[in-house]
């Protein structure tokens, strides 16, 4: 009998959540305005400014993490004004140069695992402002980073604390890109909370697409300059859902019971269940994290044979006989789906 | 006991249509590749090619209209051209510039209830041919019209057929919006199909955010120059739906047994007894339809009456005391409310 | 003997005055620091900022006209937002899209005479403001006019009031195109000057170009806003001109002892003279004005005649056989080139 | 008495050389149409097109290098494409983000020395070719490079040919930045010309303002895709000079007795004189080059005391005590002044 190959290369390969669908049924054929200008939307926005414990924060609902990116950024900044990121941020390598493509240059920066400092915030600032013919080159503006990170990593509490000092510091916006912001929140080693966000981030946003929606990413705005206007940015980006509701009702379902954190966590300790598979069976990893993205380092041949069974996503080259592989879990990975690539791991 | 407001304001108030909500939950936790390259996308692709009998055709999900008509315009042109629409079109009208905002001119000429003539396009590139400052000048390179119109107007097929001629000869991509493109192939005056469409038209999309999908917009190419790279394009501009299968299983449910145009049909029988009602009734149209957007024009006391239990959306002044407005009817639209609203009309 | 070919059709084919040309000469070979910061620049800007009594104005050279519109609209506008013009304004019609080709769309109106009205800008803003959905509309932000337009014509004291008070009350910047301004402070019927111009736009530009420079347009910006970071945007657009002084030098010999309306006063009269003929032959004008572009309305085969000794411009035909033309005379006009003209019409 | 202080920071310290001024001056009243549309720009195009020995390429005159940069990889680029460039490349340091600012990624990459390697290009190609996500990244469609670099540095031949080789196998455009180009065919260590840099490059550059020109940089095209409606781009991007003749009667005179090439071995015997005496006084170079950019390392102490009198321009701080700084030398350089500065650093 064939075996069903079980897919582990990325957060989104089924839909959403049962209860995610579920009120997606149950309010199906409701009538309510259009453009996210409904009661589910003020529903799930009222949920999510209390999560974060601040009543004054904007909320607003988009579709995907490309089309928030280069909303948020383009409603930030003006035509000579560029946004600092760790150069293996996904706005700099993975969105086609959206960024770009709205006219703003995104100012690389050398990462550790995917991480910016406050110390680099602050030497480019300072070098952009020493230097002779500043006016001659992209003024930095804006700070972007992803929490976890590409390489699933996390920032610390006096991490962001400090990249916020270093913005506020330098007139830079801090913008915390949350994709996968659950799988960070319930990681083990997380310091971080959605409040603490809310006070350090001029905006930042929860992920809904990889943390059971269909598809949502919650845009949260705290700064009063960013706030203005926003719709306007989202509308012109092509990111108005015109049954805005959709995103009401499903971010609505996720911050009701806490299930957002629920699911959030079930990824986590089946992640965490795989690595250690993968200690136990030597294989190092390439970048340490407790987050739902594991980056295991593996012989070419056994990568080979576990590729018949199982989806994962081809990272780089280790040297001439290895490669590291990125296996991701997510709120709908299955508990013995898990047990069994631990089992052929081990085998 | 108060009477449940009904909204007509517009076609996209409910969520999908029961069949494709049902698809979406039977494959809701089934692994699938991300970004539209899953069995589901290819599905559907299958089916609109057939539709379309060309089976060369690209076919690509776009999630909105704005984000469809900003990524075909942008994939279309040079920094030097233009894109030609009727001054009411949606581009040039309602969508905060997101077309300029991507560098390109809408050049904006006057229509005649929504529409654009063979005539003009051949004019205008005339006039830019023969102007010695030509260089000074926008390119003209794409011609945009949208079928039904904004004022719910059709195409004839001579007149697409004109205009696909003037294109051909002045080398303009012709490209058709088929946001409401159900609610025109079902109109009782109807003159187009879908092969003639993929036949005449550079580019045009079938729309199903407002019949009957939860969101969703099929892009049809026939143009090779078109074709190429239009994948980038998705993805720069933020319409790449991670999980892109969502797409595929609701076009594929409008497009295996029918669904699509049955809905249609529904929309357009229930608008034209509304239709015959305003007649009956005494209220002229503001311009003259078959499709599924009525304009009566009504006297404002009335309307005031009638905005208690039924949404419409304001179009124009006409007179002192009289205003035009718009009804719509969609796939979703019941019909015992329209006979609610024609027993209130009468009264 | 072959006469030689006389241009009328434009004010700017001949180089620059001999006294600019002298300056440039004398100051060849001084070595000064580049991009607009030496002495001759900054002398330059203190001239103006006197010929406008205001010590506060910033002051920035460019080299030309598109230049210069698309500088100071994308250092003024975000992205959501427009610039309000006449439909037939400068850079809704002659500049290759350059304003859109930086993402902002030119929202443009009908004129009379190439002029917009106070009361225009109101109703737009206004209709803004009323519609239901005006964050799917580009946002109004900025009204640019020119004076002299398009067609010559000028605005009065009141009508430059009037819109300085409509912008400050729907808060738009306005900003006035002067590529031409000398011509328009030195016709008769002028009731402007450069102290009222920088009290009432927010960002003005004086015009060198046509006025007896080898090229520059001087920027004079009174709004605060609008000053911040402005050299980034002349960098960026490409207008930051390696050896400023150029313009400097320039400038200064214009402001230095009354060069610049000196030379306007003389193409002033020329056009004069040249318009008294016009109404002398019988041919009437398509545009009243009195600066130095007469718009006469002339039999074609008259037109065909004078083709061959004298250059003018095509306006518009008017008739079967009569046509609009454009006649402009500048600081480079010869008295012996318009008597020989006016003969010619005579004849 | 005060010593006059010598700027060597730069080479676009003076204005233009005499002859140029002198051609300047005798056809200063000359009338002619305008746009670069004249008798001058046309002869100037056919001395540059005899040079190139080719007279199939397409020349055009810009006002200057930022502006040409912007110009030519804006009519060479898609949206969803980029241009490679070494990380030290001016469009990618010092335009302030022009490029960006019209929609496209610079695709930085590291360099030795300011230069880019075919290998590096090839590699680029293939690793996007490669990417299972290739479509979620830019497109590379241009190859920019500067000859002489921001470093001084040349290319060899088969340095350039082998780029060439590398953009053609990969559909890539080729395009050379000759801001300094005079300064680099005139170097001792020199192996290109102009014809073999006509054939090579799709398109390049021949830099007029810094080679004793006022401003203007003629631009050559060889590739027919971009020859196509290149004149648009100019006048959309600001380039377009109303008194374009301005450049065609500078670029004749630098073209039609061998001028362009007599200055520039003047700027290089001069630089080759005073590298000789930094290599006497025993400082070191940042880099080694044979152009007319020098870069010696030198105690901040002795910098300090040659700042009284001279201008340079600081490049990088080499360790506590030593700078790297630049030494311009050009067409307008005087011997005596090199003399001078000589006998300083030997002192």
């Amino acid at each position: 009998m064939e075996r069903r190959k079980v897919l582990f290369q990325c957060d989104y390969n089924e839909g959403a959540h049962p209860r995610v669908m579920e009120r997606l049924m149950e309010t199906n054929l409701e009538q309510t305005p259009g453009y996210g200008e409904d009661a589910y939307c003020e529903r799930a926005a009222s949920l999510i400014r209390e999560a974060c414990r601040d009543t004054s924060l904007a909320v607003h609902f988009l579709v995907g993490g490309t089309q928030t990116n280069m909303t948020v950024i383009d409603a930030a900044l003006r035509s000579h004004q560029g946004v600092v990121s760790a150069a293996s941020g996904h706005i700099n390598v993975h969105e086609t140069g959206a960024v770009e493509s709205l006219g703003h240059k995104v100012l690389a920066v050398p990462h550790k695992d995917g991480k910016l400092t406050a110390a680099q915030v602050e030497a480019l600032c300072e070098a952009h402002r020493q230097d002779a013919s500043f006016e001659h080159m992209v003024q930095p503006k804006m700070v972007y980073i992803s929490n976890p990170t590409e390489y699933g990593t996390l920032y610390g509490r006096r991490e962001i604390e400090d990249l916020h000092a270093a913005c506020e510091k330098n007139g830079l916006y801090l913008f915390l890109d949350g994709a996968r912001l659950g799988y960070g929140l319930a990681a083990c080693d997380n310091e971080l909370d959605l409040p603490f966000l809310a006070k350090h981030c001029d905006v930042f946003y929860i992920g809904g697409t990889k943390v059971g929606a269909l598809f949502g990413e919650a845009v949260v705005i705290s700064n009063e300059e960013l706030k203005k206007d926003f719709r306007y940015f989202i509308k012109q980006k092509g990111g108005m859902l015109a049954k805005g509701r959709l995103l009401g009702v499903q971010f609505a379902a996720l911050f009701e019971d806490g299930l957002y954190m629920e699911i959030s966590r079930h990824a986590i300790r089946l992640a965490d269940r795989l690595r250690e598979a993968f200690a136990e069976a030597g294989y190092p990893l390439l970048v340490e994290n407790r987050t739902n993205q594991i980056f295991p380092i593996m012989p070419d041949s056994v990568l080979e044979r576990l590729a018949v069974d199982y989806g994962y996503c081809y990272q780089e080259r280790v040297d001439e006989s290895h490669s590291a592989v990125r296996f991701c879990t997510s709120w709908a990975t299955k508990e013995e789906d898990v047990e069994r690539l631990i089992a052929d791991i081990r085998a």
